[in-house]
């Protein structure tokens, strides 16, 4: 179903199995999902989205669980397939509960059907909303 | 710029501008914005509209602020420029400071970025990411 | 394979299955299908949803055929496999012709293929297509 | 504002300015659109694109006025700003009433939000919905 | 899992197996990939994408493998799995290499990435990447 | 028009002049577009972006232009208007002739025609194309 095969930990070069136990040593488990074991054919791309995520996906001034839905839904809007799986079940893993689960669907909902309207109509933006250009 | 016109207060008919003096009751302003006035020439989908936005992004299992962020998210996903506007200054007014949105912008990009590299591969999702079918 | 378990009647709440019963009284069927069951998990989208659609769908200045190709049009823009097939099968039951099918399709792809071009040239909009701003 | 230069007919070429006569002599106007005055600087593609667009909008098994009316769904969806604008001031042409315009509208914004809400929970496509794939 | 058949050799109408038969000689094989057979059902929209595809797609002032990849980059984009399969199967018979194949998974991904970025952040475009609009 | 605003050197961080300046001297020209400028904001999105994007667009396997033209693919596909004026001006800056961004645009009106037609059909993906999942 892939375009390139899913690299076992016996297919995978040394480069790309050393971020295969990375993220086996960071998440505290011992399962690496197929995402990465399909980038494993690029082992800079690879580690370069790792180290990326890491750092994007860590606690900061947003609690993880609330980047994790943001996650989601961006992944609703382009339609991908497994980042909806993927992202869900972290989200769930990091305590969405199933009324959060619903918010977030009747966001995204909302959001999505508000987007098409203001675009079919092609609304100008409110010169309330507009920030100036240049600092 | 807009498909319809924006219709002032006086413009539009009785049945939107209750719709629009709901808005100001409801947001304490006197500012109804341009979305609302393109709608208004589709008395029942403007209120049908408003009437389902305040119930989706009520507080509830999620807080507003949340729902706002993955209000940007989508509309961001989705390219629609009177929404990323709309609700970066909704999300602003309740209290998203410059850190949080820096951070929305980084998951953003991050997620965009791994829906291109899941799409782009076709990875297959993994067994452990699915829940049965049929309760 | 969806996120959530499709519901049965059994294992619906019972202001699930109050709507479940009223898409088979009004759709004149025993037949729920998939959709609604996903949202039954969050009865107050379900509801919403189905009240929402009802509204929408009835007929009015457009027939109920034209409706359904639009939303099968917009469906196939999204990528939405299940909204595809669910809209094809409604515009079919509706009487949809193969022939009319056809001629959907060939809209559909040239609209996608002028849509592209319009967007990588960064065409500016006619001022002939433009209505004034404000009412 | 275009990434080329719109091409009055003076200073596009000799077979740009055949399409451009072609364009006002079918639709009976002296008005030549910017899309077509940006696509001059191809004139195959210009032609290519010029002969499709009026096989695929002729009257058929479809009406005119329908196949407009789904070429803005196409274009809202794909947020073509350009399309939306030309083929919106198209089907008002054809005889597009504000009240088609307003349940056009609906449609497209109540398809959205079940295309994003179907993807968002990644329903599967019901047996009942499927046509056998080899004939 | 089509919302047509497709359409073998047998099932399809005169005028779509000799397109077929043109497909078998042009490209030198025996096999019809299934997005032609489920377009035989209107051997017009067949024909014509048949012919448009040829003239796009031969060499030019791009050669044919970069013409691929970029075939790939817009499938990814638009999410259209078909494609995605279809058109790197096609790059790989025209040459392209698992490391040219990993550096076009890294574009499109970056290309993604930055696109949300400029999008969520409405940036406003250069004065110095516009030419003039009218020649 | 941004939702931030466009930093000016002189409202620029030290940490976001630096990497002005290092995109200064890595492109031999004084100037830095409005991307950098709204993403200085937050330095360390700023300079990760700028990083990657360095190495991302590097000459390796495939040539810049190329990676330029794939960029500008993307970028239409996703509708980003800044990125389509950013990338098509690089593009040209790295050599791309009119004949050249002809042939890129056909292709990329080819691809989403055959896209919409794919997704439109659901058309299964051909054995042939596809390679085993896991190696």
């Amino acid at each position: 179903m892939a375009v390139v095969p899913i690299l076992s930990d016996e297919a995978a070069g040394a480069e790309a199995r050393a971020v295969f136990d990375d993220i086996r040593a960071k998440r505290q488990t011992g399962f690496v999902n197929n995402f990465w074991r399909a980038l494993a054919h690029d082992p800079a791309l690879l580690a370069a989205t790792w180290e990326r995520l890491q750092a994007v996906m860590a606690p900061g001034a947003l609690d993880p669980l609330t980047k994790e839905m943001v996650y989601v839904a961006v992944s609703v809007a382009n339609g991908c397939e497994y980042c909806i799986h993927s992202h869900t079940a972290a989200a769930r893993a990091k305590g969405m509960t199933e009324a959060q689960h619903g918010e977030l669907m009747a966001v995204i909902a909302m959001a999505a059907q508000t987007n098409a309207l203001a675009t079919a109509l092609q609304v100008p933006v409110d010169p309330e909303f507009r920030k100036e250009d240049m600092a």
